[in-house]
């Protein structure tokens, strides 16, 4: 069953499901496919993936362009290992053109954890529907949950919306920020203060580090946030060496400790999954109105708006009437 | 009836209608901002504006920061006023962090035809839902047009999506390119070759127009066109002295007459009220979705699909079978 003609073939949904849990990579990997390709079996790999998920902990991890992203999700792979926990990693990444799938950086990116059935990579690219990030990032997510990772690392470059739209992913967030990046925290702050659970200053070692933490804390006391009961840590690391990890992984389980007792969890999960019922059901109607009779119908409403017998807000009316 | 507490009076549409009909001015901007603010006359001004609509010949000029875009459309409006044309424009910003209405820059745009009643020019900000252009721009169309504008001026900055967006609201397409601008060309490249019913290289008086006409039509010929019906005339402008902006009107006119002959306009008129009525159903049913009976549907799917008993394709099917 090779995984080039995977379109082609009727999929054993189940099977893949089952060899999913059982720590096969390949079958997770063949799953995400499907999730990514919109492939006609999306549907039911959803809702077979549907029991087994809700228990890992989905950390995003979004920061500006050079704040080390990359090191810093390796490192908190490395030591989340230790702990013995299996982790999925999704690199998202808004600039690439492929349309998703194993590129070429995966192999790179996997580096350390190549060998370790424990660990599992994925790159996906960015597309359409969402924004910044891929229409299909909640589906693989939930593969990944589904197959048994007890953490998800979303890592996202953090420009534009996307840092916000991770953050409506994840059920913890960390924002990353580094000395020497200029105006970095001026240009994030609009995005970055609403977001973040936990705030990571890497690159540590190098000079300017303090005053990048202080700059935070004042504009984080500043800041108008959510009631606080939660009060977003300021950590710092030099994730190259791995120094201070350790305390961003325990910072990490603090945050799921609290968002569980506090209902936050369940509100964040049941908040994500309205936007995504609510994106599949217009995605749906725009669909059916693509289709024979509902596209005459739509036809024939454009045609009286056109000439002036009808006007669009009456003619959206009586396309949802029917 | 001072249009600062406009928000909190009884609207009478018709009358405002019958007074824009009558060239007055305030009318028009008044039911501009009412259609801008999506203020609860918005539907009643939308279906009073119906019967009158169709007539204007809609003109987007596009292209990228520093081509001329405005002394363009300035000149434009001199030579359609000297054939005795009505003109109404409207400029939309994407960058302006303004929510609409008359913006200091009117004024200063006003310029040679402030007191000119057979011009009428507005400002309006770019807003969320259609990307770089306002959710409100086709609305304000429709004012225009009911208004008895013969042409209406629609000017974006060609960046990013915009250029294909004011190609969707318009009749026809001005996309404008200047020498001088680098890999202007190159970068534009992808969108603008898709759009223009009409290329203006401005700036004609400064050395390298020549070279960007052969660029631009040896690009053209490569790409793969709509068939070729109608070739889009490359032409060259000094738009601050008015060299060749005659022959733009000119070779406007000949696009709309070879538009309403062979059916394209009637075509992507169709096409863009379809876009419209899709746009306005999708906003009904999200708006219809956050009110109180369906929220708790919604809701109720939602937890469903984190407990794991469901999946957001089947919820989705859910929320939209009632």
């Amino acid at each position: 069953m090779s995984p080039r003609h995977s379109g082609r073939r009727r999929v054993d949904v189940p099977d893949l499901v089952a060899r999913a849990r059982g720590g096969e990579p390949r079958a997770v990997a063949r799953l995400i496919s499907l999730v990514e390709d919109e492939s006609p079996a999306l549907r039911e790999v959803t809702a077979a993936l549907a029991p087994h998920t809700g228990h890992a902990q989905v950390v995003g991890i979004t920061g500006a362009p050079g704040v080390g992203k990359s090191t810093t999700t390796n490192a908190l792979v490395a030591a989340l290992r230790e702990a013995g926990r299996r982790v999925g990693v999704l690199a998202i990444d808004p600039s690439s053109p492929f349309s998703g799938g194993a590129l070429l950086g995966d192999r790179v990116r996997m580096g350390d954890h190549a060998d370790d059935p424990g660990v599992y990579i994925r790159s996906m690219a960015a597309r359409g529907h969402l924004g910044g990030l891929s229409w299909s990032t909640p589906q693989a997510i939930r593969v990944l949950d589904a197959a048994g990772f007890d953490v998800v690392l979303v890592e996202t470059v953090g420009v534009g919306q996307s840092e916000v739209e991770v953050a409506g992913l994840a059920d913890s967030t960390v924002v990353l920020l580094a000395p020497g990046m200029g105006d970095g925290i001026q240009a994030a702050k609009a995005g970055i203060l609403e977001v973040g659970d936990l705030y990571v200053v890497n690159k540590a070692d190098r000079g300017g580090a303090d005053q990048v933490v202080r700059d935070l804390r004042s504009m984080l006391a500043l800041g108008d946030r959510r009631p606080a009961a939660w009060a977003p840590p300021i950590l710092t690391t030099a994730a190259s060496s791995g120094d201070g990890v350790a305390e961003v992984v325990a910072a990490l389980d603090e945050h799921r400790a609290w968002s569980q007792e506090s209902g936050e969890l369940r509100r964040r999960r049941e908040r994500r999954a309205r936007a995504e019922i609510e994106a599949i059901a217009v995605a749906a109607l725009r669909t059916r109105w693509t289709q024979v009779g509902e596209r005459d119908e739509l036809d024939g409403l454009a045609a009286a708006v056109v000439a002036g017998v009808s006007d669009p807000y009456a003619a959206a009316d009586r396309l949802l009437a029917d």
